[in-house]
């Protein structure tokens, strides 16, 4: 099992003060330790750092941690390995490109007896199962759509994500964030938060260190922000968890798609969950 | 046009003084300063990253200076912008993913009128021509050996590779750096320059900065290292140019695989040529 962090925002902003939490997750306040990565958009382009190293200690994660990189779409990922050697390769965000877009994956789940056929339009580098589902989820996308001049907007996208999201989330438990860059697709199986910000912006202290931020002395008052993470990452009362089959998308900061999917498999944490002992628990399907 | 440079090794080495050099060139030896990028192969995985602002003084170029990454295949480059604007998405070198393996891809040169048609396999997501170009070439490639089971081998990409290489250079000047992680596949029409280094390894002083190293206290006797570089990176001897339309395999710091095409026009620097006119003046082909 791992941690996801995503954020959609209509303004240009940096990550640093979540991921300084977010990043405790890889080895001091909880143990996914192999290997973590984050991707910030900047127009088409996009920056993607990926570590092998346990992210609450790597120099990489450090340098993120102190350097403000604005994007309007960030996604980031920390690791605890259930299929897959820890290696840079099985290291999330997994990156394919259609239609003249990166696009961008990351996953917190653990599929059984996932072996779709891939024809080769997007094959894995690693050896995880997640990156096998993004082959697949990007393959069935663009065989959908193929023949078409022009991108295809999230409109169209969402319904036909949803549907393959489904299709893979019978084999387990799948919880993800895809973007391409312009909207970000959110979805639970069994735990995703979100939070959304907005004026008048609030003081936020973050759980997993001893730091606090106003919120409002660096958002103006238009300034609308989402933050989709597997645990709430601040004390703010806010957070919202999403709904076992849940898909969300997410453009400019803001909610602008959802659907509910009745068939997905709850995963429920065990009976003793708490933050802490997530990661070492196996989930079992009720 | 912009500067390129490349390391293939037959074990992990860290490129950070090599680095130190080239990346003065990105505004302070020379005025390559609208972006860079390098990647490091880590068995499949790759780190790469991208930076917009010039390499001589940006906080991520520092970081990659200072912290070493042990890699056996690396390549980077630093951009002075001949078409498309600067930004991110511009940045070397160029992602794709073909046959479960990650290429990448960075370019020196200037194609005019070359305007291929692109089937959708591998579609530009920013606006340059090196981008057009390493598009084509991954989806001719494709085509040709679409269908294989396995990956194709080396052997059989090298002289395909070539072909394509000598169609798109009647386009204009075309100097890269492409490689799957295994091989390194380098080609010249105007400049470029590969050394090789093996036991007994020498002392080497940067040509960009007042720096020198001992490369014996870092090597063992059995280390083989190729660079390639569009300018000598050292006072060291051994720098040898490219033929104009010699393409080279480098693979384990061994140039296993070379050929010549004859029909490739020759791109001649202006008779005052020296290093820090090179980027500002237009080539000429004669």
């Amino acid at each position: 099992m791992c941690q996801l962090l995503g954020m959609s925002s209509n303004q240009r902003a940096a990550i640093t003060f979540s991921f300084t939490g977010f990043s405790q997750r890889g080895g001091k306040t909880d143990s996914h330790v192999d290997g973590w990565g984050i991707a910030f958009y900047e127009g088409g382009g996009c920056r993607v750092f990926h570590d092998d190293q346990p992210a609450s200690d790597s120099a990489l994660a450090r340098f993120v941690r102190d350097y403000p990189i604005k994007s309007r779409i960030v996604i980031s990922h920390l690791r605890k390995a259930t299929q897959g050697a820890v290696n840079l390769a099985n290291c999330h965000p997994f990156q394919r490109e259609w239609q003249g877009q990166t696009w961008l994956f990351a996953n917190n789940g653990d599929l059984q007896n996932f072996s779709p056929a891939l024809c080769g339009d997007y094959l894995p580098v690693g050896t995880t199962d997640s990156e096998v589902a993004f082959c697949y989820l990007m393959q069935t996308l663009r065989k959908r759509f193929a023949g078409r001049g022009s991108r295809v907007p999230w409109q169209e996208l969402a319904p036909e994500i949803a549907r393959i999201t489904a299709e893979i989330a019978t084999h387990g438990n799948f919880n993800y964030l895809l973007t391409n860059g312009e909207a970000t697709f959110a979805h639970c199986s069994s735990k995703l938060y979100l939070l959304k910000r907005q004026h008048p912006f609030a003081m936020a202290t973050l759980k997993d260190c001893d730091l606090s931020m106003n919120l409002g002395a660096l958002n103006a008052e238009g300034d609308r922000m989402a933050l989709i993470a597997t645990e709430p990452l601040t004390c703010e009362a806010a957070w919202t968890a999403f709904q076992t089959g849940e898909t969300q998308v997410l453009v400019d900061g803001e909610s602008v798609w959802r659907h509910v999917e009745p068939t997905t498999r709850r995963f429920a944490p065990p009976a003793s969950y708490n933050g802490r002992e997530w990661a070492d628990q196996t989930l079992t399907p009720v």
